[in-house]
C-alpha cells in the first residue's frame, strides 16, 4: 500500500493553484468515517509518542520530528495544533507560532531563531509557519534583495539536512487551500463575535496578492522538495480529512522511526529487592 | 456550593503524613463517573482557554495561569500533565519541567529559572516541581545553609505576588500519596518492560527520606500558602480522583477570570465589504 506521504509529496516544477482542495487522497469515507478513525489514530500517535519521548529520557535515542506547516490564512494550521498535536502528550511538545520578525531577529540571519525553535531529542516541534516565510512573503514583499532570496533556498536545504543528518525527521506540509475556500471561512470569522480575534484586516491584503503568493509557493516547493526533506500538498478544503491527512502523516513518521521501548539502566531484580526492603 | 478549591485549599500548620491518599473530596460517584465528567469538564476547560487566549491575543487581556504541582515521584505529574493539560489546546500550554539545576541555573538565584519559565498573557503554565524544590529536597539534603532556606520562604510569597499582580493567578498543588501507594506503584514500573524508563535507582534514595519530605512539605506549605496564593492537598491515591479534581481546580480558577471574547479592533461591516470585494 503507498503511503499517504508519498500520495502527497511533491516534486519538480508545481502549480498549486492548480490544485483540488476538497480531494480526499488515501481516505475511503465520509466526515463520519474520519471521526472514527482519528480516535484510532490518536491512540497510535499517542503511544508512539510516548516511546519517542521514553527513548530520549532514557538517553538511548536522538530522534526528533520537525512538522513545518504553511499555507494561507485560515488554511487550518491552529487547528491542525488543537486536533491533532492535541492527540499526544503536550509534555513532548514544542509549539512556535512565527510571526513577523522582531527587531533582535531581523539582526541575525533568517535561521537563527528557527534554530533555537528546533525539537530536542525525543521532542515534536510544530511550525505555525517557518522559515520559509522568508522566501514566501520575502518575495513576494520584496522585503530582501532579489539575490538574498536566491541564497534561501539552498540555506534552508543545507540547514534541513543538517537537522536530519542530527536524528531528526523532517514533514513539511502546504495546506491548500483556494480562494473561495478562503473567503467563506474569513467571512465565518466576521459573522462570529467569538471568533473576530481570529481575524485581521491584514489577512486582505495578503489576499489579494494571492497569485503572487502562488507563485512563490511554487518555486519553494520546487527548490525546496528534497529526497530527505519532501513537500506534502494536503487538500484543506474540507477541515476533517485535512486533519485525517495531517495525522496519518505523522503517524507514518513515527512508525518509520521503528520506536522500541528503551531497556532498563539499571539492574530490576535488585531494584526490586531494594524496593521490597524500603 | 463550596469550591473544590476551598475545600482542598490548605492554611495553618499541616502535617501531610496524617492526610488520607484515596478520599474523592467533592466527587460523589466512580471512575466510571469520573471518565463521564472530564468529558464535560474538558469542553468546558477548552472553551475557557481558548477565551485567556484570545484575549491575549487581541491585546485586552493580561491575565494567565500558573499550575504548579509538586509530589513525590510517582504522585502523578506526568499523568496529569498528559491527561488534564491535555485537554486543552496545547499552543496555549508552556510546560516545564524543572529538574537538578544546571552550573549555570545555580549561578544565579534560584528563582532566575522559574522566571524564565513563567506563562506569557494568555498562556497555562505547568510546572512539574518548581522553585519549591528549592526549600524542598534544598533542605532535606542539606543543599544550602538553614539560612538560605528560610529566607527562600519569604522570597517565594514576594514573587507569587509579583505574579499575582501581573495578572497572574497561581494554583499550586501538592499531590498527596501514602509510602504504600509509591509502593505500588513503583513495582508496577519495574514490572513493565515499557515503564522501566520511568525509573530511576534514585527513587528509592529519595523514598528513604520520606518523613524528612513530610517535614518540608509541611513547613513550605504552611510558610507560603497565602491568601493570594494557596495550597491545595489534592489526594492523590485515586488516580481518576487525582485527574478529575486537576481538572477542577483548573476550571474554577478560569471560571474565576470571567473570561468574554474580546471585541473587534476593526470595524466589521467595513471589512465584510472589502472581503466581498476580494
Amino acid at each position: 500500500m503507498t503511503s499517504l506521504s508519498a500520495r502527497l509529496a511533491t516534486s519538480g516544477p508545481i502549480d498549486v493553484s492548480l490544485f483540488d482542495s476538497r480531494v480526499t487522497t488515501g481516505f475511503d469515507g465520509d466526515k463520519a468515517d474520519a471521526a472514527a478513525a482519528m480516535v484510532t489514530l490518536g491512540e497510535e500517535l499517542s503511544d508512539l509518542q510516548e516511546r519517542l519521548f521514553a527513548q530520549a529520557r532514557a538517553g538511548v535515542g536522538t530522534q526528533r520530528i520537525l512538522l513545518v506547516m504553511q499555507g494561507m490564512d485560515t488554511s487550518g494550521k491552529g487547528g491542525i495544533i488543537r486536533n491533532v498535536a492535541g492527540l499526544v502528550d503536550p509534555q513532548g511538545l514544542r509549539i512556535t507560532a512565527f510571526k513577523k520578525p522582531t527587531a533582535e531577529e531581523l539582526e541575525h540571519d533568517f535561521l537563527w531563531r528557527i534554530e533555537q525553535a528546533l525539537p530536542d531529542a525525543g521532542q515534536i516541534a510544530i511550525f505555525d509557519r517557518s522559515h520559509y516565510e522568508d522566501v514566501l512573503i520575502g518575495r513576494v514583499r520584496e522585503l530582501v534583495p532579489p539575490e538574498e532570496v536566491e541564497r534561501r533556498y539552498e540555506a534552508i536545504n543545507d540547514f534541513e539536512q543538517r537537522f536530519v543528518d542530527d536524528g531528526g525527521t523532517v514533514v513539511k506540509c502546504f495546506l491548500h487551500i483556494t480562494p473561495e475556500d478562503q473567503k467563506e471561512r474569513l467571512a465565518e470569522r466576521l459573522a462570529d463575535p467569538s471568533k473576530y480575534w481570529k481575524y485581521n484586516p491584514g489577512d486582505i491584503d495578503e489576499r489579494l496578492l494571492w497569485s503572487d503568493y502562488a507563485v512563490a509557493y511554487g518555486i519553494a516547493l520546487e527548490r525546496c522538495s528534497t529526497q530527505t526533506a519532501p513537500w506534502h500538498v494536503v487538500p484543506s478544503g474540507r477541515k476533517w480529512y485535512r486533519n485525517w491527512a495531517m495525522a496519518t502523516l505523522l503517524a507514518e513518521a513515527l512508525r518509520a522511526m521503528d520506536l522500541q521501548w528503551p531497556g532498563a539502566e539499571y539492574d530490576v531484580e535488585a531494584e526490586k529487592a531494594r524496593l521490597r526492603a524500603s
